[in-house]
């Protein structure tokens, strides 16, 4: 039996986009956590019952491949699958179309449980992967990696203090902020005349209320940046985002 | 006539809640502006329009009571109508209701207009005032300032620098950020076991990109914090709120 799939509609508000009035990659993220939020309550998977087996779902890899960002006003479609799993991660697929059904945005993320008990990675419990009638597989697509920072190159450094307005209620800083981070460091100008087009963002570390960050950013490419964001040498998060004239 | 008035359902979802799951203040002003320019969107009152009268709408008070906060999952209604204006000055009302109709939460504006060509308040167009059928009055109600700082009380200090995406896409910073800013410098203890009842801001000067802003809050007794937002020397924003165990 084929993966459910889940999908609703949202409207992009004035607060949801930056200057150019296009969605913000943060906002993104929002929209294909909320799906799959909101997938997850239609099918009884609230957090509680998951809580209950022991785990927490986190987020380690996302690819993210966008076609063009929509505009204050657009009303888009967003859709989720759980797709396929295995012992220890679970493949999960998103989409993002206009009003036509022309597809905006695709993304694909790798998911695992957190035990609450030993804070590591624990085996997948059943009882909350069953709902998704997800296939069951040894091997799962493996998602890019973001490319090694070269330290060689020129770096743009910017600190941010991790507020209480990034926790969300799960306790964690919402990963919609690292894309903040990462991006505010790249001047106003290059925002504003580029378009990204391809992000490969892994999450190694978590930052808690109060950690200041640095987030790094260095040119790699005419066409790509390279970014981490650090707390003193470890590293919470490293990216690439492709990039073309907007 | 009495105003017109005009409303729109909203639910709340997980990255507009704090770590208490409950709307964020910031969340409630976005609300507050997205229910007014839907308003206009439906009486034709584009931003174009506006600007093609030579100016542009600018907030410069609020006083927001708030009975209790919505939380994630929550389907709201927002309200709002422009009561009534003279030359200068409109006033503008708000109101926010759970799914039963029970009031929420209540807001009141000052709303002025700036001439592009000057910089400066502009009498207010007939043109952009007309669709609205608002009350033509000399006096306009009062909306209560907040208090005077109080030098003498120990204050907290956190700087903050304005975002690339802090700004919206009328180039301008989001007023929804001073409140995150303001809120941000209380600690988080405070910030989980208190609500706010009663907020009174004053915009007093606008913050640009890249500006080095500081966050200085004072508790002025002990339901009460005075909040001032200052570039340099300058103070931006002025807010006093009140607040009750949650």
């Amino acid at each position: 039996m084929a993966a459910n799939e889940f999908s609703e509609t949202h409207r992009v508000v004035y607060y949801e986009v930056d200057d150019t009035a296009h969605l913000t990659l943060a906002m993104l993220i929002n929209l294909f956590v909320l799906v799959s939020e909101d997938q997850n309550t239609a099918l009884n998977l609230t957090t509680d019952f998951i809580k209950s087996q022991g785990v927490g779902w986190v987020v380690t890899q996302y690819h993210i491949q966008i076609e063009r960002l929509p505009r204050t006003g657009d009303v888009v479609t967003v859709k989720t699958r759980a797709t396929s799993y295995n012992r220890y991660f679970a493949y999960r697929e998103y989409w993002l179309f206009d009003a036509a059904g022309h597809q905006l945005a695709y993304g694909e993320g790798i998911w695992v449980t957190m035990s609450y008990e030993t804070r590591k990675i624990a085996t997948i419990p059943d009882a909350i992967m069953a709902p998704y009638a997800s296939e069951q597989q040894t091997r799962l697509p493996r998602l890019p990696r973001p490319d090694r920072a070269d330290a060689a190159l020129t770096g743009v450094f910017k600190p941010y203090t991790v507020r209480y307005f990034d926790i969300d209620n799960n306790g964690h800083v919402n990963n919609a902020h690292y894309f903040e981070w990462m991006l505010d460091a790249l001047p106003a100008d290059f925002l504003r005349q580029q378009q990204p087009t391809d992000v490969k963002i892994r999450f190694e570390n978590e930052v808690q209320y109060g950690h200041q960050v640095i987030s790094e950013v260095r040119r790699s490419t005419a066409t790509t940046t390279q970014h981490t964001v650090k707390l003193g040498t470890t590293t919470a998060v490293e990216a690439t985002v492709t990039w073309e004239k907007a």
